[in-house]
């Protein structure tokens, strides 16, 4: 069937990233949408979540979906839902009909596929049914992360150059998720206040982290958003990918929150804010949040294009190094604690990552996407754990996450005690016992002449986050 | 490594299901509890969702574990984490620990698994990665749903007549649901009232199908708990399963909420309620809302041990076609209406189900929990749907969810409207116009001597509905 296009925005912007993605590559591309999986029984399903590179090509979150892409002409393959399902889920767009919304140039029932897959290039998507269908359709395995080759490889490499770098319509779907999740944040520090706890629910008695993520995720969910990844909100933020929220609320506590919505076409946010409970900082948390502030500013004022984010992510260091000489916490000179990784006793992680479609946008090409061609990582513990490493580049949309945590597998690891003993003054380090973990995350955009920060509208100075708490 | 039992309540309790399963087969049982799988990069998972019967008898949800049960001893088969995941994760509970949480007789890595899978019974869990590790090591393939057979069969069997009848710690969990479920269906109906709308959020100018359920999910969130199936929120109450919520919510709509908590042992509720946008019933929506209601209480009223839950769904059908009759909508004798499955024009789904660790309990045994051994579903329009077919014994929870819908699929349908077209008055019906979809839905618990209300808390009746809204 031959489709008329009516060229609506979503079909152009489509048809533009199409038109690039010819001018890159000279080989057919069939790109699966996926389906979704049994939570605990076939009709109890989880979430749909289609696969980022055919979004970004195919622009719907279609389920069982195929996108055949070749010299910028996008060929549909899509079934029909049977008619007795009707009664269940309601009308369904018809095939026709999709096609149209995504201009495509034709569209097939799925049965068409199999007779299409000789030379053709894919990208693995996570669900494994889909996947033993796209190795069945090519008739070949299929590599994965690091081990993509051939033609794969080659697909993986022009997908990245054009998905690093955002068109008016990503930015314009970054910045909903960026505008709700900057409400999200502000509801959990304004739910965090003991006067405000307890409006929806009588059941419960003590306030928990869960109270909180209830109150951001709330958010996300009436703006018709998911999470794009699994919220952290934690009083115990040095467990850097905490996903426990049953812990109660301490008058004491910081609480971390790591949060991010995710639009209905999939475009994502990823914000932290760290907040104390009884909404003003300790003295001692409030000079450690200072020396993190210093750092996530610091950063974003130095990104601008062409300035690599290798350099951004060791600034970063230095000022917490900086930071932590100043408090007494570090002995030394700054220059020569990054160049021993003391930063990573504290900071044991990236400054950020690439985001779009994904919170770690293009993870699933393993380093492919994060490092420039010819780069691998660093084996050092200071920079191991770093995501990016490339010049950066206007439409670039980078994370800027500094931290500050009190890893006790780290800390006490006997190892990094010996390594560190003439840095660290372990005395005046035990004087900061009620800061356990800080992050504070925005999404910054590279722009031709500097850098916009799509989550400014929440604050970062520790005076006005201890405003919205109270 | 053997374990000396410190004999908690879980352990207690999950050793007294083991002993009641010994009981019932003669053959070693291996269940898995699944693993999770990558949403859009392999670091960025799905939440996690235990296999049901795992839980059951193992108690905690446990991540890529094995519980190998024999003449109602515990093996637990399960890899301690790496030490390099305590930097992320932090200390997980160790093996030992786990063990002795659930009256483990003696605990394993999972290494130790493969030499065991010789006679051993399992059920298939749903994710196809560890479904290919049961395959592999019972070296055999499995049965699904309907197509069990041999010793799987003879296990789910027994398995079904246990998860069946509730012991206390599965209600303790149940009402727990039942309970934050309720708070939920408050919360949703508080945030209907225009001037509880938007305290969260200034970017949104509309009241969508989507801030209610932001509203009620929020809650169970709250609570620690997540969403025991995809909610459905939505002012087309017609579509049954409906899962989109973009909807804006008008003046004359009634919002259908069919929401559910799960507690962290995977323990479920499902509750349906359907409210005026407005906090006022339009009196052609309050006499169906009536109708429905008088079949809920109706059905309740009858429940108590050996009543057949088929003749439960058939009061329903009776009350319903009663009620139309009242209002002029059908003609004709009530006994003949739902012999000549008038009803399902307008109520196409059975009365309830199971409920439990599932949302519609042990689904994924096909048939074979719902329906009393030697009866089959009927193929009649008017039962097809039913997904239980047993006699009510005590110990037993169960749903009941009469409802009213005017699904175009159905009404539309040529061979419908010559079928009943003595029977619906249509011009009456069309003065119905403003009522597309009423559900009313309460968790009901059998008793020695009739039956509980577990959601009891969540008032039915127009006025109190009403006044929640208002
Ligand atoms: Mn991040
Ligand atoms: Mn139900």
């Amino acid at each position: 069937m031959e489709i008329d296009s009516n060229r609506t925005t979503l079909a152009k912007t489509l048809q533009n990233r199409r038109q690039r993605l010819a001018g890159l590559i000279d080989f057919p591309v069939m790109l699966w949408s996926g389906c979704r999986m049994g939570r605990n029984f076939p009709a109890n399903r989880f979430p749909f979540r289609a696969s980022s590179h055919f979004l970004y090509f195919g622009g719907l979150p279609l389920e069982r979906a195929v996108i055949y892409l070749n010299f910028g002409k996008l060929e549909l393959f899509i079934d029909d839902s049977p008619p007795e399902t009707t009664l269940w889920h309601g009308e369904m767009p018809k095939r026709e009909e999709i096609a149209e919304k995504i201009g495509a140039d034709a569209a097939f029932p799925l049965s068409e596929l199999s007779s299409r897959g000789e030379g053709v290039a894919t990208i693995a998507v996570q669900d494994i049914m889909t996947r033993h269908q796209q190795a069945e359709i090519l008739q070949r395995p299929l590599g994965l992360g690091n081990n993509l080759s051939g033609r794969d490889r080659d697909l993986a490499i022009a997908i990245a150059s054009l998905r690093m770098y955002h068109d008016p319509d990503a930015l314009a779907e970054l910045r909903q998720a960026a505008a709700v999740t900057v409400e999200a944040h502000k509801a959990g520090m304004r739910a965090t206040n003991i006067t405000n706890f307890n409006i929806h629910s009588p059941l419960q008695k003590t306030q928990t982290e869960a109270t909180i993520r209830g109150a951001m995720e709330g958010v996300i969910i009436a703006h018709n958003m998911t999470c794009a990844y699994n919220s952290i909100v934690t009083v115990h933020g040095e467990v850097l990918h905490n996903e426990q929220y049953h812990h109660s609320l301490q008058p004491g506590d910081l609480l971390l929150a790591d949060v991010g919505a995710e639009t209905e076409m999939g475009w994502a946010a990823d914000v932290t804010r760290t907040w104390p409970i009884i909404g003003k900082f300790s003295p001692t948390q409030r000079d450690i949040y200072n020396i993190v502030l210093a750092a996530h500013d610091s950063c974003i004022a130095k990104i601008r294009p062409d300035v690599e984010y290798l350099d951004i992510h060791l600034l970063a260091a230095s000022v917490i190094c900086q930071g932590l000489v100043d408090l007494g916490i570090f002995r030394g000179e700054v220059s020569d604690l990054v160049e021993m990784d003391a930063h990573a006793l504290f900071f044991p992680h990236g400054v950020g990552h690439l985001l779009g479609l994904d919170v770690h946008d293009m993870e699933d090409l393993g380093d492919l996407a994060g490092y420039e061609e010819g780069r691998v990582r660093s084996n050092r513990f200071g920079l191991c754990f770093l995501r990016l490493n490339r010049p950066l580049k206007s439409g670039m949309l980078v994370t800027i996450e500094p931290g500050f945590y009190q890893v006790p597998a780290i800390l006490n690891d006997p190892e990094q005690r010996v390594k560190y003993r003439d840095i660290v003054n372990w005395e005046r380090l035990a004087q900061f016992g009620d800061v356990r973990g800080i992050r504070i995350e925005d999404d910054v955009l590279v722009t031709e002449d500097g850098c916009e920060v799509l989550t400014g509208g929440l604050p970062t100075e520790a005076e006005a986050i201890e405003e919205l708490v109270n």
